[in-house]
This record gives C-alpha cells, structure tokens and sequence, in this order.
C-alpha cells in the first residue's frame, strides 16, 4: 500500500509542476498559478472518484494538496530564476505520471466493482481529464483535442491491464500496463504522431 | 422497463450523433470526436445522478458506451464519404433525444424523492447539460445561450409532466410532456423564435 | 439554524444578481441569464457537496431556486429600466455574500469530518467556484484568475477561521473569519491590491 501512496504523490507532484508552467505560458498569474496547478494533479482522480461514488481520494490525505503547493512553489522559484521551461524533461516526467495514473485509475474502478469497459474510461478519466479541466478553466482548447495520442496512450494502457488480468497477476498487469502508456506516449511525442478521423475539406481555411 | 432502455439508448445515440458533427464543424479531429460526442451523450444524466446522488447511469451498463462508440464511428464514416452535414433531419432527430431526456431526467428525480421544482431542474439539466459541456470543452460560447428556447422547451416539458401527474398515470403524462417538449422545439426551430430578457442598447457594438 | 439558513438564502440572492448582471455584461441573453445566475449562486456549494459527499443544499430546499430567480428577475428589470449598471453597491453585497460562503463552507466540511486543509480549500471552494463556473460557461477567462485577491481572501478566512477553533467559541470565531474576509475583500478592491507569482519577461507582448 505504502509504495503505491508513494507513486501517487508523485504522479500528482509531476502533474502540479505540469500545471504550473502552463499556467505560466498562458500567463496566468497569482493564486491562478496554484488553482491550475491544483485541477491539473488531482481533477482526474476526482471526478473518477465522484462518479464511482467512492471517498474523493484527497479529501482524509492533507498529503496531496501539501504536495501540490510545494511543487507549485519550488515550479514558481525556478521559472522565476532560471527563465528556462524545461522541454523534454517535463514532457518524459508527465508521461510517467500519466501512466502511473491511467493504471491506478483502472485499478480502482475494478475494485469498485464496474465492468471492465467502464474501468477503462475511468482510468482515461484519471489521466487525462484534470488537463482537460485546466485548459477549460484557463479557457484554452484542451490540449487532448490536439496532442498526439495523449487519450488513445491511456485508453490502450487500460485495455492492455483488464486484458492481462485475465491471465497474469495483479502486479504484473500494471507493470506491463504502466510500460505500454509510457512507451506509447513517448513514442507518440518522439516521432509526432497524430490521429486523424476527418477529411477536412480544406486544412487551409481554419 | 425494456422499452424506456431502449428509448433511453436511442437517445444517447442521437445525442452522440449530433455531438460528433459538432465536432466536425469545430473541426476537433482524433479522440477528440469521441470525447465531444460521449459528453453530449451522457454529460446531462450524470450530472443529474451525481445531483441526486443515485448511481451513474452508464456506470454499470456499458450498452451507453457501446452505442455512443458505434454512432460515432458511423458519423465519422458518413460524413467522410458523403461530406454533407444533415440538417434537418439531425434537428428533428435531436428533437426526439431531447423530448425523451427531460420527461426521463424529470421522471429519474421524482422517484429519487426531490420536490416538484427540483425534478424540473434536473429534467432540464438532462437534456441541456450534455451540450453545454460539450461547447465548453469545446471552448464555445454554449449553444443554449444563443439556440431557440433550447432551455425553456426542457423548463416546459418539465413543468408539464409534473403537473400532469397530478391528475393523470405517468404513461399519459410522460407522452403529453414529451409531446410538448417535441412540438415546442420543432416550433422554436421553424419560425426562429427566441427569447429576449435584456433590451441591448447597441447591438450592433459586440 | 433559522438564521444560518436566512443567510445562506442572501447569500445566494446577492451572488444570483452578480451573475445576472455579468451575464447582461457578457450580452447572454434569455434564459442564459438565469442559468449564469443560479451557476454563480449555488454552484461553489454543490461542487463542495458533492465532494464532501453529504446531500446537494437546493435538492430539497426550493428556497433557493426562487430566491434566484426572484433576484435574476428583479435585476433584469432593473437594468431594462434604468440601464445603470450598479458599481460599488454590488461589490460590497457580492463581498458580504463571499464572507457569508466561506464561511459556512468551511464549517460545513468540518462537520463532515474532513481534515482542517480540506474544510479550508472546501470554504474556498464555496465563495469562488460558482464565480469559476460562471465564466467557464461563459467562455471567459475566470476572473478569479485576474480579480484582486478574491481566492486569497477565502483562504485567509477558511485560515483564520480554523485557528480560532482551537481557542474560541464557533460563533465568535465564525463572526471574526467573515469580517476577515469581507474587509480583506473591500480593501483589495479598494486599493487595487493583487498577488504576482511570475516575472513575465515582456509584458506588452499579450
């Protein structure tokens, strides 16, 4: 149990320092800082939690939101000193947190007892919905719309671990699960790909 | 029971349908498709069982995935092969979708045991608030500020139907309030009546 | 308990004509009107519910579904008949109703067992969300983001209010949190005072 906690503060950790320097590219500024910060790291797992009608998960563990502020704080300080937004680094560190979160997403609307469909959507939820959250609340496209694959990383992840379940352990599934999203993601950053389901008429016009 | 879950899928199907090609004028590709057309779907009854605390509709029944995930593609299909965008036969279509979730949202809350004026919000919720997410995480300004008495046809059927049970079975209710939710829209569609609250003084200047 | 809720209706009545009148700002015409009313009056307390996982405050309480449309229709009369704009009145009502949110906000997750973080980030949730709503609907930037000090003043509340706990009585510690607030409140938008976290390089450039 303890491990897993673990992971999960990081995954939100990542996540906040994602939040914050898009919050800082958008030029928001203030408390807005934070309040992206905040949707970004936990709005998935949220909204996963309200909908499987089970204890918002952050709501007993002052953890998170102590986790939150301090990755907010130190992504502040260093924007603020160095000037520099990290590229790859960050991309590699929100891939991590993505497939921590698509895997315990999955994993939990399993042990709330949905079907195994429905598990797949929540762990999608988990990882992508806060991002979706924050561009709404920042009042851009959401970036899912547009980056390559960032949905279809998790919806794989997810259908890979309710597949695996079936025939190896608990653990076993999530690692492999965990490496798919990862790898998917990373690959989908390194040589751009995209999926494409319309012919638009005219690329040119919009 | 049978038939309302038809009618019920029906619904969703229409709603996704009408969600993709929205998509499509927004030009939103990928994912994104699915994403818009799922939340126009089933965006408005989970807000409305989430309000009232009952379980998520398409939690345990991934019949609603299923059919968004099969509207959608045929959508897609269409529109890429045809390249023509129905018109008024998706504003018919929608019309029905729309009757049918608020007498069904409205009907939902009254057995959950909320007052009268309660149950008429959360029919209206039921067949409004899947497109309003869909257009703010579509960052547009929402159709139901700006369509055809989108909200007071759902506020009409609504007031209808619990009135109506007063005096008569629910069946007979449920087909009077449809009816009017139906007739109500298509009328507001024909002739382009809208609703004015505020007397702009320029309206030329926005 | 009579009193609390007499306040919680005010509350509710002040944050509905704010609304209103930034829905008549926005040019939201008809029934957008109302829905931009009731999202800015009860929508920072039904995301704290339903995170806190108790019953929705206005399911079973229509009070508050007439207060806001009895004050969404006073103010729509009022601005057709006088086009006057109210300035400094409102801000004082809209930063008494504030006071009056977090703080019942916060008590309200107290009692429902959350540690003293999350009843702090729940009363801030309560004054700032149904504002947040508001502008995400209305496909604006939420002033939040850009507003003097508007979420610090719920925090600050929540802060002071939780500390007071340890050593004073509820009522007077509830009594000195929402002067807190609601001056903190009136002289940030009296002096103009904002919080900035980022050294933007070149201001002129957005």
């Amino acid at each position: 149990m303890s491990y897993i906690a673990t992971f999960d503060l990081i995954g939100c950790g990542v996540f906040a320092i994602s939040g914050a320097i898009i919050a800082f590219q958008q030029r928001v500024d203030g408390i807005g800082v934070v309040v992206l910060a905040t949707v970004t790291a936990i709005g998935g797992g949220t909204v996963r939690d309200l909908l499987l009608d089970v204890p918002v998960f952050w709501l007993h563990q002052p953890n998170y939101i102590y986790t939150i502020i301090f990755a907010s704080i130190v992504t502040i300080l260093w924007i603020n000193s160095s000037r520099k937004i990290p590229g790859k680094s960050l991309e590699v560190a929100d891939a991590l947190g993505l497939a921590l979160f698509v895997v315990m997403g999955t994993e939990k609307a399993l042990s709330a007892g949905v079907p195994a469909v429905t598990a797949v959507i929540m762990g999608t939820l988990t990882g992508c919905f806060g991002g979706l959250l924050r561009d709404v609340f920042a009042n851009q496209i959401p970036l899912i719309f547009r980056k390559e694959l960032y949905a279809v990383c998790c919806i794989s992840g997810g259908l890979v671990y309710v597949t695996l379940l079936n025939f190896l352990s608990v653990h076993i599934s999530a690692i492999i699960a965990f490496l798919c999203v990862l790898l998917l993601r990373l690959a989908a950053l390194r040589w751009g790909w995209s999926i494409h389901v319309f012919k638009f008429p005219d690329h040119s016009s919009h």
